[in-house]
């Protein structure tokens, strides 16, 4: 048997960062096949991880990067690209293991094509289930890929799965740490500052992922993703807050037993779980210790502070391309809240404005839909969204 | 397929009870075929539970209940036995699940026998793990045992290794409520009184384990069948006080992920789990509501306050009958509690004693041991331990 084939998208970003600390940590090279590796503007940090990983290809998304990409990797024998079309292909380059880290929509298209390869698709990129989960997942059928998500939550549900039936299942219970805001007054929510938002309690992630983590829009998109991954209904899914982020999530079964993960708030778990599936070698991570953590609180979810995370669950009820709507409207009314341009709640007036204006034009009717129609209603929400926010006086 | 053969050994104890409650709520005799039911001298239970069972024998652990126990089943064609020899005789009629709930040493041999016939070995009495480990695991390996656990501690850590490896295990934690004595003063603790003792925070059990369970004996043996059912050394085996009794148990795996297994403390899950392996049908029993919990506590535990729980991890490194003359030792001294001869701390003297009596005279050479050692062992320990009892101005 030779070296596991790797290909990490979104190898610069946090997820992808860390994807190539753990690499690197198990062997490397000397153990990994690294077949692309593909990142944003920083093309010094991937011209790095290319030369220590020993890459064969590495792609950045944007056209103007090539040279300097190229300038950097102008003593290896790496191969260079650069555009959307260059990374597109190179998700067509078979790989034994995915990692599919690219943020936002912009992702869905590699996940879909990794998801080809059979091997494991380590999907971190969230808008692959919550915009294309029957399509995904049809592939992954077909191909039979499995795909271990590396989000912590999902990572626990997956790993409290193992050797269960999924007939079983009672209930799924994702957690929320509640974010910065868990104790603030309502009524000061609408002015925070996009900077208060920014910071997040446990984990240490980028701006945008964490301001979706205080509104609770990045919880709404994993209720949406865990229906998809797991075929639940929304109402055996519940979302509690703890703000400990130790118990990320976990299963109750029909017996009465629930069977719950638990691990410090660090993706190098979730990353490692899912690159050694179905083992568990030894991870370079904090491990928990309960008694020193000494009380692990719950609470229940309260609505009325997060409502992205109600319209969450309307969306998986409208089905069809709902999810993209309320995921594009998402991120540009967050564009928009970090530009200073909208308040804090009104990120969601935005989002339910948009789902809500194409539900009545009876926009969700079909659930046969391919990724054409899941770009053209992101486009169109997108531009929705942007309008509604310039035309209103937030 | 025919219907599912059970029997229950113990059956009129709180395991059994609820045992034969969980049959019937399963269906009862048109699910299973019920084989052998024994109790103690509890005989109107019994033959209770033998007529709404539709079992085909009953035995009563003592010749001199026989009578009484025909009488109440002389309407019936189950056929009826008493005594000791009867009670292991019956232990060899062929199960495809039996429980083992007979409590203390009295119930290893009946486990041994059980382990014989294949299917499951639902495994409720400790003893036959602590003193008979290696010689139940031998063969149940030879008749395609499965031993499953029905300690909410050990169905815990079961309920996490599935789908895992041994090998992946870091650690194990079973955790202990820390009883009716977890704050108070330490100076106190032996002028406690045994109605004291006896009472459990969170479980209702039998008197006996209650005291065990307050002076961590209970929590000692549990350590040494956790050591002996799943292969670890002591040093993996860790005990946290919970005071909820909501997490049973986790495993802590190489990786930094921990599983855990959580529910109400009803001894019901554990043993549907048991039963229903490796399903888990609807079982009626109270759910666990972490946001109505709200804290889960967890604290190191104090060797000081519990030394019975040290001793245990001792007595794992003696090996050999080490842990049946922990065991034996134990049921004397928390007898003589019981009765007022000695304190409450006393008991955990009278152990260490014994323990440290039949060391010092290199008791504990062979791993090569019989029941008949362990019986005599068992005999010996509580000798020694009465004599010690009668000796010493407590």
């Amino acid at each position: 048997m030779g070296r596991r084939k790797i290909s990490i998208f979104g190898s610069t970003g946090s997820i992808g960062c860390n994807t190539v600390k753990l690499l690197l940590q198990q062997g490397g090279s000397s153990n990994y096949s690294v077949q692309v590796l593909t990142g944003g503007k920083n093309v010094k940090v991937l011209a790095d991880q290319a030369i220590k990983l020993k890459a064969k290809t590495a792609v950045t998304a944007h056209d103007e990067k090539l040279n300097e990409l190229r300038f950097y990797l102008k003593d290896s024998e790496i191969n260079v690209a650069a555009g959307k079309k260059a990374l597109i292909d190179s998700s067509h380059i078979k790989s034994d293991w995915t990692m599919s880290a690219i943020i936002g929509a912009a992702g869905i298209e590699v996940g879909l094509n990794s998801a080809k390869h059979g091997g494991v698709l380590a999907l971190a990129n969230k808008e692959t289930l919550v915009c294309a989960g029957n399509l995904l997942k049809e592939i992954a059928l077909k191909s039979r890929t499995i795909i271990i998500p590396v989000d912590s939550e999902h990572s626990a549900i997956f790993q409290c799965l193992r050797g269960e039936k999924e007939d079983s299942i009672e209930s799924i219970t994702l957690t929320a740490s509640g974010g910065p805001f868990r104790d603030w007054p309502l009524e000061k929510l609408n002015y925070v500052e996009p900077r208060e938002a920014a910071k997040h309690p446990n984990w240490s992630m980028g701006k945008k992922i964490s301001i979706d983590s205080a509104s609770m829009f990045n919880k709404g998109l994993e209720v949406i993703e865990a229906s998809s991954l797991f075929a639940l209904p929304k109402e055996k899914i519940n979302v509690l807050i703890h703000p400990q982020s130790i118990v990320h999530g976990f299963i109750s079964f029909k017996d009465g037993s629930s069977i719950a993960q638990m691990s410090s708030p660090d993706m190098l778990t979730a990353i490692g779980f899912s690159l050694n599936y179905p083992n568990r070698p030894h991870i370079k991570v904090d491990r928990i210790n309960l008694s020193k953590v000494h009380n692990l609180n719950f609470e229940e979810v309260d609505f009325n502070r997060w409502p992205a995370l109600r319209l969450a669950y309307k969306v998986i009820d409208l089905k069809s391309t709902a999810a993209t709507v309320y995921n594009a409207a998402k991120e540009e009314a967050s564009e928009a809240f970090i530009e200073g341009k909208i308040g804090f709640l009104d990120m969601f007036t935005c989002v339910d404005y948009v789902v809500d204006y194409l539900n009545k034009k009876n926009y969700f009717t079909t659930n046969n839909f391919g990724l054409s129609e899941i770009i053209e209603t992101d486009s169109l929400s997108r531009k929705i969204t942007r309008k509604h926010i310039a035309k209103s006086h937030f």
